[in-house]
């Protein structure tokens, strides 16, 4: 049988292809809305504020501007106002549709923030709200655990990054799809990918580590395996790991190591999981290249793109690994327990 | 035997009223640096990240600042310089030394902001790179988990509230360190102490939860819970364990949720304890007053202090908690695997 999810999965070049081709001629609308901006402020929880974290690293790593996020509960709960003028506030949410998200991105307004939603909900309340909608053309997602609103969420905030001057080449991002489509295949024809769906269905918990461009991964990860296979999974980088957390890890506490293949933040990580696999636990890399397959106990590859871009395959890898786990688990990851499509917090 | 955490728990309410002798007269200093100033930017790692968490939503709720917490790999990794003309940079780190939190503040005067630092660490190289030190008075810190050095960085950043502007009762300040003391006795005198470290010896795992102010307390019980006690222990927000992560509670992994016995997020507290427990999973009150205790399975008791000085406090019963489980698994609390007292990061 194939799940919903792993369907999802695989729809994911077709999403990002699509996606690109409607976004990329945006980028001069971001630029001109942004112009009268010095900074970048996201909205957003769940697997948006995943994404939130890349758009972060992205923006202040490539363009100079700080981007940070927001605490939405200071506009619904504490109701306060602040001052955002010179703030371009970016609201991201799948369906457009979670009223904390809808009233925080209008509470930016009120506060003087310039506003853009990043949304997979074409009509919904969050593009409406905006004074940009950069819409993602994910189609319909019907299993519970996002999968290509994640992926061409990332599409659409590199796009955003592009809009705020970030020098890039356009080229490496439109290869993304196609490297998606590749990296799916060369995953599952991976023995790694069983093994580690073997290994992991044994543990009551795991740690995801990632540093930089890669931490939205390592977090994103995390939180599909809470949310689909109901594992203790800690999305933590590099440096918080160190910071406390490291004493968890231990020989039924494995690490799960995300980074892109080049890059200022690999370097870390193949120490990391040299650090893990010495004191007896298990590391788990998920791209990183042949540097950190090589100091960690199984790997699964990684996408062949520059750092700033890799985050928008790298999942893709946890995505199957993901749906895999909760199937030797004996459970469906269309469908979570406890969870609907759209999260309604206040 | 008495372990060091202990005693240095013990220890804080006089490490609490130096620290508020100290520092209350600063007041005027910190509005004098933070007058060129429109927006906050905290830098830290581990207990000092969950103290800044704090910060943010005291800064953001109470003197219409935005507030929001710093990403160090831009510094430190990534080497960018971006635009902070205009912001408050506050970093803290109980030690001072953490090369990481100096390097970062240093980079945040490269990029225009102005600086203060918090930190127990007098001396110490981040005091000395600062234009402005809060010096926190908390004595030496031995046992590896801090407890007085978060609890008087609390109090160092509600003084920074104070002086940024924010419209509170400074009596309610003065009067945390009985609150604590009170509180010290209370919850060493409750039978759900030991019921609670009971029932958590054992589980895999615990999810932590609070909202908005109190917030970074779940963080900080989470954080010791790990580090402490080896638990695989998650801190979320109440509406990021509502994203997602709700689907890990059940019978095996309880909840542990912290607020204040008033203010605007106690409500959302008490609705998700009941939620925790009409699904067959056990919730721990910390703190929320009887309203949290009646919707709760266990509950140890919280300070008789307003919603915005509750935090300094309210981690107590926690820590207290985190030393009895880590006796109870036979776990030295004072020293961790793995973990030293000054964490360097890079």
């Amino acid at each position: 049988m194939t799940t919903r999810m792993r369907a999802e999965i695989g729809e994911q070049p077709e999403a990002l292809r699509r996606t690109l081709d409607s976004l990329l001629p945006r980028i001069a609308d971001v630029g001109l809305l942004a112009s009268r901006t010095r900074q970048v402020l996201f909205i957003a929880r769940g697997s948006s504020d995943n994404a939130a974290v890349y758009g972060r690293y992205l923006t202040e790593s490539q363009t100079g501007r700080l981007a940070t996020l927001a605490a939405p509960s200071i506009a619904t709960t504490y109701k306060k106002k602040i001052d955002l003028s010179g703030v371009l506030a970016v609201a991201i949410s799948q369906s457009g549709k979670t009223e904390e998200i809808v009233e925080t991105l209008s509470w930016a307004a009120d506060c003087g923030a310039r506003t853009i939603a990043v949304t997979n909900g074409h009509g919904s309340p969050l593009a409406e709200a905006a004074e940009l909608a950069l819409l993602t053309e994910a189609g319909d997602e019907l299993a519970v655990p996002a999968t290509k609103t994640y992926t061409t969420q990332l599409a659409a905030l590199a796009v955003l990054g592009v809009g705020l001057g970030a020098q890039v080449d356009l080229a490496d991002l439109r290869r993304v799809p196609d490297e998606v489509e590749r990296l799916i295949s060369e995953t599952e024809a991976s023995p790694a990918l069983s093994q580690i769906a073997g290994e992991l269905a044994s543990v009551p918990g795991t740690v995801v580590s990632g540093r930089g461009m890669a931490f939205g991964t390592a977090l994103e990860l995390a939180l599909k395996l809470k949310e689909a296979c109901y594992l203790q999974a800690m999305g933590l980088s590099y440096a918080d790991l160190l910071h406390g957390p490291i004493a968890v890890v231990d020989a039924d506490t494995p690490a799960i190591l995300v980074a892109a293949d080049s890059g200022p933040t690999l370097p870390g990580t193949v120490a990391l999981a040299r650090r893990v696999t010495s004191e007896g636990a298990r590391a788990y890399a998920v791209g990183g290249g042949a540097e950190l397959a090589g100091a960690s106990s199984l790997a699964l590859p990684g996408p062949g793109l520059p750092e700033w871009v890799a985050p928008l395959a790298l999942i893709v890898p946890g995505q199957l690994l993901v749906e895999k786990l909760a199937r030797t688990l004996g459970f469906n990851p269309d469908v979570p327990r406890g969870l609907n499509k759209v999260t309604q917090t206040d």
